[in-house]
């Protein structure tokens, strides 16, 4: 296992600064009122390609040697991942494949081919996928760049935090949420370094708690294809993040499809900022945990802000 | 005519700044690529109470002395005028008198009820409200605060494009929503004498175009209950509002009711923020007229962010 280091973080944020925003945080008093906390909320919603995954992307992409690069890097995934690959792929002027079930949203198709990402179609099975995506890799060459388990992509991700207590004076604890674990474990990686007396939390929907589940067994618990209005956080811990969060995560805390949604409603509301349905899931367990929260300074990683504008959760 | 001056201005944003937010200017490179302009986005979607007119409404309330004060302030908007000007009588402890349609939505009433608004119902005819209206500014003595046909309105919402010039360099060009004319007469009064060579352009709906067929004959022309989705822009100009208007802008453009919703829905989607129907008019012209503002440094006037969630104008 290649666990990312203090260094490898402070590297990557001086890589990738020319390709990212420097995210703003904002406070809301309504919020604070109704949590006893008072919340900063790191917006990455607003950050490049609409998501804090662009920082290990980027970092991933702009690590590589020239010759490396020329080959291009790849993915499976038809998230924020893929296009934030894209996006870093073409700021580079290198190709980014990236493997996708034919059965994907036509509108995740057209938003990683907006990133000039170069899809490569399979069938919906983890077999296809696998094997489509071995094929690609054999006839490129790309560079494998895994949503989360990789260490560049957690050093990468750790920068968002580095500058949160940068941007803040004392924080007495940090919230994100938790799917495969990428942001939290580059938020321990800087945290657990840089501001070791911060806790830090992460919020998981109750219908896709495996993470939480692992917290507690003291080893990875994978579900199958869980449900969740959350949908970035459906997938399991890996190794390396299983490394970070099994060691550095005060808590894991679960909150309901319900609270999910109405958090972020209440967040669009009250905050007039466009969030995934994943983000609002740390308001939602800081409501529903007010007496962990409440007299606290809390940073809360807003993830991202790629929403099917379309199809709303509370709008039936 | 009680004419605001740069002194009104000047004084009006120390007076405010305790109660409002200086709110941030934001940028979008995607929607600088499809403009083919440098649009500079000021946030008053941000706003304390949602939108800009807190600034117009703080200012009224806090100028007033503390006998005055103490026989509260009065309106009749159902907009938000009645929630900024409820917020600062709630700042300085003083009662606020709404007179609303019976009929008005039970979402405007709670929102001003929740900003401490105290709402006297009249039937939906304006013999009705001026009745009502009458009757309980004579019981109670409090102070007229029209929503923008008063001087200390205008100064108050001139404020914003004094931050507006203070955050970004250079500006060719100022462009905002117009209805009754409240914001655009504030940002007249202070560009016409802080910054001269700004060109203002104002933006409204083709289906409640009174604003700009008034500056083409010359004088104040007022439609009967024009209806478009840009809600905030159905009143007339006053004569206070067409002194600036008449004097100071140099063109008002407009578009098309699908044309709004669009830049509305755009807005959304690639800057992460949640702006209202009216606040989408500047962007809607502005790309539909890229000749006149390619090239430019554009400042656009995010008016406000309160927007039925339930209810989004592409959602059929």
């Amino acid at each position: 296992m290649d666990i990312p280091t203090l260094a490898d973080m402070l590297i990557a944020h001086e890589r990738i600064k020319p390709h990212i925003h420097r995210t703003p945080v904002l406070t809301s008093d309504y919020l604070d009122g109704l949590s006893g906390a008072h919340l900063l909320f790191k917006c990455e919603n607003f950050q490049k390609a609409g998501a804090f995954k662009v920082r290990g992307a980027s970092n991933a992409v702009f690590g590589l040697s020239d010759a490396e690069a020329a080959r291009g890097v790849a993915t499976h995934s038809s998230g924020n991942h893929a296009l934030s690959l894209s996006y870093a792929a073409g700021r580079r002027g290198v190709p980014c494949h990236v493997v996708m079930p034919r059965t994907a949203p036509q509108a995740k198709k057209d938003a990683v081919r907006g990133y000039g990402g170069i899809i490569t179609e399979c069938a919906p099975s983890t077999t296809s996928r696998e094997e489509v995506f071995a094929r690609v890799q054999q006839e490129t060459g790309a560079n494998f760049v895994h949503p989360y388990n990789d260490a560049r992509v957690i050093a990468g991700q750790g920068t968002c935090s580095k500058e949160l207590i940068e941007q803040t004076a004392r924080l007495d604890a940090v919230i994100a949420p938790i799917g495969g674990g990428g942001m939290i474990s580059g938020t321990c990686l800087t945290l657990s370094a840089l501001a070791p007396h911060v806790e830090i939390y992460a919020a998981e929907p109750e219908a896709a708690d495996d993470a939480a589940r692992s917290l507690r067994a003291g080893h990875i618990i994978a579900d199958d294809a869980p449900q969740t209005v959350a949908d970035g956080l459906k997938v399991p811990l890996k190794d390396l993040t299983w490394h970070f969060v099994s060691r550095h995560v005060r808590d894991i805390l679960t909150a309901t499809e319900q609270e999910i949604i109405d958090a972020m409603r209440l967040t669009w509301q009250r905050m007039k900022i466009v969030i995934e349905p994943s983000c609002a899931v740390p308001l939602a367990v800081i409501l529903k945990n007010r007496a962990l929260f409440a007299g606290k300074r809390v940073g809360v990683i807003i993830t991202g802000g790629n929403v099917d504008l379309d199809r709303l959760p509370w709008i039936k």
